[in-house]
């Protein structure tokens, strides 16, 4: 109809209103119950979307909402996050990491080939239990305040190694499945292009702000430095993307360089609002995606959960032995903090179904995978949290 | 490439950037200069658009940021506004919004039955001369603090009209273009809903949030109010654009009605941040729908230029004889702020293009005249303002 700038955007309006409400009902209830709030609201996106009520249908407007909510909230992390609290975790953040990938990448593959499954399948299998979400992790840690403990932090480096090795992978496997080789020219092009952009940024960055600290009240556009450091994040999130990372490694980056800045605190304040509107998208777009109708069958359920299942033991195990030396109580928060695959499973699954080595059926199992592991950590984590440990939360 | 969640959103990542980048570049020259920064941003747009550099093209997603950039422009608008301001004013904005609506519009089709168009074709250039975008008005008004004038009511009054009567017309000029002639029942439908919605929202939504002022803060799942008023806003937004309203006019009726829960002032420091980061998708994308090659004729540029100073002086006129009880210099102003035609001229001509009524060229000029008439008003509203006079700005 006339003034509503076109159909589809009228359409799209109501789209975003009903997918923001809905979060914030599951939120509310969640909440209610004591029960984490982001729980609620993937709850709600399976709810609204096509498996159930079929009310919004995922759509690239919706994905690119989806998208900004985790930069957005990976850009918050980042900000509440100092380069050299990093540092002090360095070491066993990259043990975790490496560790990390390798197990469930290892398991992955193995069982691929257990199932008889050919070697690129397995690759993608073994690609696919790899990648953490730590938009998840970072939304629990979030809400229950434990962001600033030696768990968080070393969870927040592990998942920078993380990212990277596992593109590495995911360009493996897509060689395997595309040439049945692999390029070693461009994936160590891929490797010095992530490790150069993440260093340069890390060191480089934080360097540059601490010495200019009120470079973000230089220009005279706005009022406060809010813009500015929103115009860096997103365009070290765009870099980051264009490189093959992921877009919130480069908000998360973003975050750490203007923390250095004199007024992280005001930041904290302005960035709220961003932060409010942005990440239930985030949350309700995992929703959106699941398929329940693809779990008919007994053989569809039993692989979701012998998968789903490795992809907990692997990942948990990995990271938990190479936290150990945190003490049991964060070892135990590190090992789940790195579980959840969230929206990164789902992406690969979609790429080996393009890559036509991923069949129907293991796709609807990754994804469910991803988001099976991703409900089940916030009430775990949470839990582990209460435990007391020697670095109890600040 | 691997974890950018899609190729797709990976490109949007970066096409933000770009958009967000140049406004605000082209914001902060021109406050350099001393000029409204909204047309450094609308120009920003014409030189990153099709028309020169073509890094950026119009798209639905970069549509859809534009939409929520003016819907949150006019939420916010409508928080500082009062209902019982807007009665105060209502005589004149009546007469203004009514006689601004009928003068260009007999002037459209004046000028098409001149120019030997056919009675179609008439309507819709009368119809594309007659909505007001009260976006640019209201950033302008912001911009110079100029808001809470009783001109700048007036304006806000009349533009509700404006918009319920012009998409009346709009409903006659498709009933015409597709049927040859006008379905009056359908046409009443739409006139009832349309009164029915703002008058409800308007007068109900008002008194019901003054009876129970902390009805935003109810929800749990929101340590502030904010969230809770921005789902109102876009439920309103989404349904005045569902039932052919502007989505705007239901955002600033939103914003009229949160303004009269206890906490306007805790609104607008927590909307800001939205306020700053949206808007500009808004301006740049105007800029963005601009095509220059269109005007490689003299005629084109000539018709142009008539359409242009018809569209200036049908609404001046009118505006400023209905106000002119206000005294000269309100007039003036009240004159100046009916003229930006902005989005709306532009989805006007898409509409008339679309029913096969308005060619390439007629197309071409009503989006520049479009663009000229909110070029033009800004610096002239600018030198209004400043001009003092019986009511002046707070």
């Amino acid at each position: 109809m006339p003034f509503a700038a076109s159909a589809g955007v009228a359409d799209v309006l109501v789209a975003l209103f009903t997918v923001l409400l809905a979060a914030k009902v599951g939120d509310e209830l969640f909440k209610r119950i004591g029960q984490p709030a982001l729980v609620g609201e993937i709850l709600a996106g399976i709810v609204i979307g096509p498996s159930l009520l079929g009310l919004v249908e995922p759509d690239e407007t919706l994905e690119v909402f989806a998208e900004l909510g985790v930069v957005f909230l990976l850009f918050w992390v980042g900000l509440e996050t100092r380069l050299s609290e990093l540092r002090d975790v360095g070491g066993v953040a990259a043990r975790v990491g490496a560790l990390g990938v390798a197990v469930p990448f290892a398991g992955g593959y193995a069982a691929g080939q257990v199932l008889g499954e050919s070697g690129a399948t397995s690759v993608f299998l073994g690609a696919a239990l790899v990648a953490t979400s730590v938009g998840i992790t970072s939304a629990v840690l979030l809400e229950l305040g434990a962001l600033a403990s030696t768990a968080a932090r070393t969870i927040l480096g592990a998942a920078v190694l993380d990212d990277i090795l596992a593109m590495v992978l995911l360009a493996v496997a897509v060689g395997v499945a595309q040439q049945g080789g692999v390029d070693l020219t461009s994936i160590g092009v891929v490797i010095v292009l992530a490790v150069g952009f993440v260093a340069f940024v890390a060191l480089g960055g934080t360097r540059i702000v601490a010495r200019w600290p009120d470079v973000f009240h230089a220009p005279k556009f706005s009022e406060s430095p809010l813009l500015p450091a929103v115009i860096l994040c997103l365009g070290l999130a765009a870099f980051a993307a264009q490189i093959g990372l992921a877009a919130i490694i480069g908000a998360f980056l973003a975050g750490m360089v203007v923390a250095e800045s004199k007024d992280q605190h005001d930041f904290e304040e302005e960035v709220a609002p961003l932060y409010a509107f942005f990440p239930p998208f985030f949350f309700v777009y995992i929703g959106l995606e699941v398929d329940l109708g693809s779990f008919g069958d007994a053989g569809t359920i039993l692989l979701l959960a012998g998968v789903t299942a490795l992809a907990f033991a692997t990942k948990f195990g990995a990271a938990w032995f190479a936290a150990r030396s945190m003490g049991e109580r964060d070892a135990v928060v590190v090992g789940l903090g790195m579980v959840p695959r969230g929206e990164v499973g789902i992406i690969v699954a979609g790429i080996g179904a393009t890559a036509g080595v991923v069949d129907d059926d293991l796709f609807a199992v990754i994804v469910g995978m991803s988001i099976l592991t991703t409900l089940a950590i916030p009430p775990l984590l949470r839990r582990a949290l209460k435990t007391p440990g020697r670095n109890a939360p600040a």
